[in-house]
């Protein structure tokens, strides 16, 4: 009952996050001798934004999913840490904006890279704590939970604010380098859950 | 229960992709010697976009929601296809907003029209693929669901992306005939849904 | 069940539209010589217009939740006489950015006032039509629902549409007077609720 | 039932203004010889000011999911109460931005800030007369409800609205410390709950 009105909560914070993500297309200001046919042709990295951005949302929703099929009951701190996830979730539709509209740029592409990569890791960092004070002693699980599935939920935490902190390192040297490694992350994940997915439901 | 909570974030997007519709209709800078008035009666392809999408999403919904009685458990892979399909709805309000503001306009409404039916096409092909995905061999549904309904849904489904990708070429030809089809698309679809009303419920 | 995720993806639009209604609060940019305190207080219309939107779409909220109390199914029919109804409450943030922007304009009060008046009329007409096509012969009520309630609902709905067309018909004489109306009718029906408190839970 | 929706009403509302927030962060429109790092770096305000404003809106919806474990149902002047309460929760995002844009404006800083207080006084306002109208007598109550609980919310709420008040007087003398005495607000009470964690989930 208590995990049912914060789940409903934040699957609300999740469906708004993903779907502001639209925002980021600007009705195009044409100026003189500009076509719409070329202005849509030309905000390719607003679709490939708009793309890896979507898919790692519902990544990370899936996530979130898995971890309450574990969790009974929550306690204050936890509602507070969920809180901290959530605005980092919300926060991506602004960093997914600047990708999109400065990848191009020699100058200002990379500030725009490391604050994507950034928000990507602090989100990944709070997944990871909220996850870790809940089963800490199986604080909030239920006491039969299953032992293995939770430990493997655990080990699997770990390395993606690792991996996102990497890409975001990246972004120092080459901010387009950082942008694949954004979406390669969000590719593998779908993949490789894809060929578990017969044995995940 | 695994349904009910990708149900709700599934209502969650197409709730607020269907109300962000309302922000084509921009707050209006009046130019010298303009009058609201004449601003608001010349804007009437707004207020026909925003009617066609906001029914189209509707229908959307509807059709989502009937899958969705015959679903009684998701595995990963479905998760993700459902996550491609919101991906196309959530998308919406953006070629909407294109074609409101181009439809009149003799060099820029067909790329508003094309792009208005691929995020259409895509949609229908994405919500066609997470049904025959669920009902390959009854994967994802009930062992007793209705022979005959399920077989039912997977003949009406494989037009729905036919008839868009055609009213989608339409616009290469004429972009005012495409968006004419786009809205009579959704006025049949809701006239004969309310031929058979009596029984679909 | 049926009406249940009705009600989800109906309160979700309820929910979007009335706080997109703080969006017509646009950041101000100052001119040279302005001062923010002169801009906040100098944009009252927008206060006021945002508090009789809000409680306006309170009251259609409550409205709505009262007829699903009596509605025990739903037909394809209904789910679209419900998209027809949800069109009309998520318009209302346009009109009422427009009438706070303009209300005070010699000129361009008068279609401002009119569009929002056009818009409530509206959406009082499909509520309308969207509990008579339930109750007509209790096509979609419980068979036991008490015939007392039910035609109170119906005959108090009749007036909604009129009151709110007589206060558009206003906009064309006096577009403060219609306004004033719009802001009464709001306040009459939160305290006659009130009033009627004790015994309508 | 009742309170059911009336809560997932509220969520929705809740989670809409959370994630609404990141729209105080507007697209950079870099000017000649401006780089976007700079930019960024610049706007530690609108970082600060979505932190202190995502965390306060995420205690409000903790309170509010407190109050509602012991209401056990509604009437309708407690659901206009409630929308009267959701219109200050919704209308947040506002003055955040107004905080965000002018904390470093002379002239601008002190109405930004105290338009922040107000919104945040009334709305605590509104959440305590909430509470006093379903906890009066035991209204809106279980029979069974908590003694010692439900006298310990009524004494805890008094001091929110006197406290934010305070602050808001304050921003008349000093705008800097008044939003820094909003901040520490919020600070205080996840700090406080962090606390009494072990005990109130």
């Amino acid at each position: 009952m208590e995990t049912a009105r914060l789940e409903t909560f934040s699957d609300g914070v999740f469906a708004i996050a993903i779907t502001l993500l639209v925002l980021l297309f600007e009705r195009p200001h044409l100026s003189e001798g500009q076509t719409l046919g070329h202005v849509l042709l030309h905000q390719w990295p607003s679709y490939a934004s708009y793309v890896v951005s979507f898919v790692t949302i519902g990544i990370i929703w899936v996530n979130h999913h898995t971890l309450f099929r574990h969790i009974v009951r929550v306690d204050r701190l936890f509602l507070f840490l969920n809180v901290l996830f959530l605005m980092a979730v919300a926060f991506i539709p602004y960093p997914t904006s600047l990708v999109a509209q400065f990848i191009r740029s020699s100058h200002d592409a990379r500030p725009a890279a490391l604050l994507y990569g950034i928000a990507m890791t602090l989100m990944a960092i709070f997944l990871n704590t909220l996850w870790q004070y809940a089963a800490r002693g199986y604080r909030l699980l239920a006491a039969d939970a299953d032992r293995r599935e939770v430990s493997g939920i655990t080990r699997s935490y770990w390395p993606g604010a690792a991996i996102y902190g990497s890409a975001t390192l990246v972004a120092l040297w080459s901010p387009a380098a950082s942008v694949i490694g954004y979406a390669l992350i969000a590719l593998f994940y779908v993949l490789s859950s894809s060929l578990w997915s017969g044995s995940a439901s």
